[in-house]
């Protein structure tokens, strides 16, 4: 029997055609034709996320509660519980898009990264923390311009051991290695080249490797590549290892997303048919365009990439490096590898020098992974003799506490609604995510990125209308509408009580942009788990918010972080305003550090082996002190003095 | 034009039929189809080796002085020569073969290598030079059987971690390396064994390295294979790694043999298009043909090979690694590397366990190799208070002379005559080689190896020969023919004045099996080489040979060395017979200690760095040395005071 295949056009809003077999469902469909979609659940049809509109042709569909009855009627579908029966013509509304190619690098760079980058430096400048220049100049690559000696009969030396001998000439490098390819090569390129080389050196696993040995001097040509693989967003820095110089930085969503926006739901994912592949393909696809798109601005050769290092929770590590992450949920929760040995980049994927490097900064454990690490290396938290408290907010909220002498770590599952997943109109921090709210009176003014036309709502957009909420009175501390509520924007949902924070006409939404209690609810539930992690750390060590002398807020939730609303929620507790500092993407500058320093890879083991993890699940008070977190700021009032008072 | 394509049928003497193009060589057709032909010059219609017969189809073929006006007419032809016009039928002569499949295994061992290796045990043991567990048994690959204590929520240390620290439990391991491809099995390994894995350790230069990790206890199958690869025979030996026993000893010709006898006819070879292709896997069929015989014979899986040592000289080390070998016979006379990195034996092509290791033994230099390195670690000379020499005698012959204060090592290019090669009826000391010869009154007794019908002369037959002659006075002390000689033996050939040994009749050759003044011209010019070699290696050090206390020869040769006959013909000095031993195989004795152990493969780099390397080409006294050795037993009669009494 032939195999019926049909045509499916998906409208992006541009249109992408792909052949699909009878019987395939959108969401695969969309996934192959690079059409990407917004999908929390794996396609299991739970979360509700990958909302199409079917415009024409025959599909079977799964009846759906995320659908609603006049979101029937205009033929909205869930992608994953529909199938193919016809050649179909697909609508992806804005709300469900992963946009990826709709901001430019050049306002990524602008809204998430330079601002974040360059704070999270000046932080450690100003701070006095870390200081340039603190590690030995020492990249993960290296090269090194050789005259060698011709030999004579006087000197027989073969040419191997000629090489050897000429670089350790004033190094102390005991154990050097090379492998066969490079020996090969030896006899005719020195001759020919007239005893004249640039060997590569890379620190490999406590060994340095003579990665390649090129004819003539193209020691000026060694470059390397830091990433942070986040579970939302990658980016990556390109950087000149001969000068440290920092020559562009890109970022782009990861497009695992597709499969799943937590880490929970992408390691079931994982578990499932080619499911590992398909993860790992779709983060090294987004590693490899990024590297692709920074060599072709700064007109490199991909051969002269040399090394890259990554930092990311453990388990992007994983699927990085297509290992089965599966046992990271399944208690005892144990990762395959924290400390991953060098390898090269080829071995995972990634189009650099054939022969480059790639290094995984070192993890604590199966929930606070190189991220972590890089970020507590950047930030200089081992090094403070003060107290230091990192936060690190995400679908996965990381939190360290120590100083010089000691640190602890945890991890809270916060779940995703700070980085615009899980909640009705959740958006990443992208063009037309509303990142700032402001009410007055029966007045709302909503500011967005890039100034578009609102789309949906990001995580600090979140935490400015909770803030403003409650000061308002919308909701109480409960995070309920208030009973006596009397608004035009309140309105009664499919999913019960919403706030329309804009109207479908004022946006370029499907449908009005809401708040719905559930929303608020889920909101509530991650600043908790953030809030309570923090606190019960601090309990752990028999210490309170009031003996950190200073906070690091790191994650990505939007362009700015308000601090005084982020307190004002409970997400932060009630301190001087002064000691927190909103540090940004700390992971990257970390990976960077590592990139550059072997010194600094060191560092890394260390703090990664001296850094105590503590498993919250196991601890009984945790789960009291998040109760008590689930209340706006808190249900114990006096922790946050400051806000009873603005409220009074 | 479609291309022409005939078969070529071998009569060997088993028909063996391939298709080959018009105008395809015979050499070349019959190296493809596994026939294998004598030939020294690579093709190039100088040795005269690769005489065949054609019985019918059109050829064309050049005309050469190798070829005899009689041979012509029988039909006799150069394989290298002739081209094929049509379907053809060759015919190929016993002498012209490389006899690898008449000799069986069994013999093989019992003639050739059995007496050797057990002799140079023994040499060892009785000297007390070499004593049994010299070396801490450490060998190259090393099974451990770990119980690992599965995770629990006190100890979450990660899968590769846990692996390491049992590994490091009482032992001392700084760097250890393991790849991608062993951590991704392991999150899986480890639970479905329930945490009982057998992880194999290899020494890889200056780390250990977690070849593989295996669910259950595998650690009692654990083995190596110890190779002596040599320019005429490839040995090898299957060795318990875990118990150090002996299990099997195999040898086959170097089926390279077939593009050149000795190494710098193939350095040209290897410089020809795919000629380095065709050495390597020439050499590499060798191997894996010794490897499977050996695992079938002992019932043992490929899969527990898990290591190998390679002692060759620095031609040999380099083919097999597929290194271009062309620089070693250019001034100044450089190999690509003499210590050569330990690499994945698939590296290579070798079929053991796919990620087994290769380990070579360290050369001195470019005509001091592996196996002299493996010699001197086998006999103990660098061990010695008492000064030794070690000769041996090969196509190139190597010396080493000291004691456990110095040592230096020369080559003398002897010229492959005493291997049976390039000499008229010279053949390697396989069934059918005479290899003693007794002249008394007129009669002439022969004995060859396996009792077969003679076919031709190996190397201790033309020692027997030569000591002979001169004692009966049939050639005189510059190794011409007497001229008053009056024997029916002695005729005119093509090549000039020749002794008839065994007449065509009484014989398994092709024709008569002669020695002619060439051919005593080329033995002469051997020995010579030798002796002049081991004379000038020791005025260098203001020594003579009656300083040194005991000399070791190893070499292949034949199956016994009468070295009373060998002192007659000058190729060793007139000493105290006692002071001598044949030593055989010491190439591969040292190759085996250090398969067993990382002490002797330290100790062998510790004897290839300290001994000194004398080129001989440059030394103005070594052509004086070798023209007075051009006497048979030498110019200086007083030298061989025992050989001259023995004269009068």
């Amino acid at each position: 029997m032939e195999k019926q295949t049909y045509t499916v056009t998906f409208y992006h809003p541009e249109p992408v055609r792909i052949e699909a077999n009878k019987g395939k469902d959108l969401l695969s469909a969309a996934i192959e034709a690079g059409v990407f979609i917004h999908s929390s659940c794996g396609g299991d049809g739970v979360c509700g996320r990958c909302k199409v509109i079917v415009r024409s042709g025959d599909i079977r569909t799964e009846p759906s509660g995320r659908i609603s009855l006049e979101e029937r009627q205009r033929g909205v579908v869930l992608a994953c519980q529909t199938t193919v029966h016809s050649d179909v013509e697909v609508e992806v509304p804005a709300g469900s898009r992963l946009d990826l190619d709709h901001v430019s690098d050049e306002q990524l760079k602008l809204l998430r990264l330079k601002g974040m980058y360059s704070q999270a430096v000046d932080v450690a400048k100003g701070k006095s923390v870390i200081e340039e220049d603190l590690f030995t100049h020492s990249p993960l690559a290296t090269k090194l311009y050789l005259e060698l000696d011709p030999p004579s009969l006087t000197d027989t030396v073969s040419d191997l051991e000629r090489l050897y001998r000429e670089i350790r000439k004033n190094r102390d490098i005991p154990i050097m290695q090379t492998g066969l390819t490079n020996i090969k090569r030896l006899g005719r390129l020195f001759r020919e080249s007239g005893w004249k080389v640039t060997v590569l050196l890379g620190k490999r696993n406590g060994t340095v490797e003579i990665v390649s040995v090129d004819p003539g001097d193209t020691s000026d040509r060694n470059y390397g590549i830091a990433l942070d693989v986040g579970t939302t967003t990658v980016s990556g820095q390109l950087v000149n290892l001969n000068t440290k110089e920092i020559l562009g930085t890109k970022a782009t969503h990861n497009k695992q997303a597709s499969f799943g926006s937590d880490v929970i739901t992408r390691i079931i994912y994982a578990s499932e048919r080619d499911g590992l592949e398909k993860l790992h393909h779709a983060v090294i696809d987004n590693i490899n365009a990024i590297i692709k798109a920074l060599i072709q601005e700064n007109k490199i050769n991909l051969n002269d990439i040399n090394g890259l290092t990554c930092a990311g929770n453990t388990t992007m590590a994983h699927l990085l490096l297509r290992v089965d992450p599966r046992f990271i949920r399944r208690e005892p929760y144990v990762s395959t590898a924290n400390f991953v040995p060098v390898v090269r980049a080829a071995e995972a994927g990634i189009k650099i020098n054939p022969r480059g490097l790639l290094s995984c900064v070192p993890g604590v454990s199966t929930y606070v992974g190189g991220d972590i690490t890089a970020g507590v290396l950047a930030s200089g938290l081992h090094r403070s003799k003060k107290l230091i408290m990192l936060i690190d907010v995400g679908t996965n909220g990381e939190i360290v506490l120590g100083n010089n002498e000691w640190m602890v770590s945890c991890a809270a599952s916060a779940g995703p609604a700070f980085e615009g997943s899980g909640v009705t109109c959740g958006m990443r921090a992208t063009a037309g995510a509303i990142q700032r709210v402001h009410i007055s009176g029966g007045s709302v003014k909503v500011e967005t990125i890039a100034d578009e036309k609102p789309i949906g709502i990001c995580g600090s957009g979140y935490i400015d209308c909770l803030a403003e909420f409650l000061k308002a009175g919308i909701i109480g501390r409960n995070g309920k509408f208030a009973e006596d509520l009397d608004s035009y924007r309140i309105k009664e949902t499919d999913s019960g009580k919403a706030f329309v924070l804009v109207s479908k006409e004022d946006s370029d939404a499907d449908s009005d942009i809401i708040i719905t209690e559930a929303d608020i609810e889920n909101l509530k539930r991650s600043k908790g788990a953030i809030y309570a992690a923090s606190a019960i750390l601090l309990k752990k060590m028999n210490l309170d918010f009031k003996d950190i002398k200073q906070f690091y807020v790191a994650g990505g939730f939007g362009t700015y972080l308000d601090i005084e609303k982020a307190i004002t929620i409970g997400l932060l507790p009630d301190l001087d305003r002064k000691r927190f500092t909103f540090i940004g993407n700390s992971s990257l500058a970390g990976s960077r550090e590592i990139l550059l320093s072997y010194e600094a890879k060191k560092e890394a083991e260390e703090i990664a082996k001296k850094m105590t993890y503590i498993e919250l699940s196991v601890e009984s008070a945790y789960m009291d002190e998040y109760v008590s977190a689930l209340f706006f700021p808190h249900t114990e009032l006096q922790r946050f003095p400051s806000i009873t008072e603005v409220k009074k």
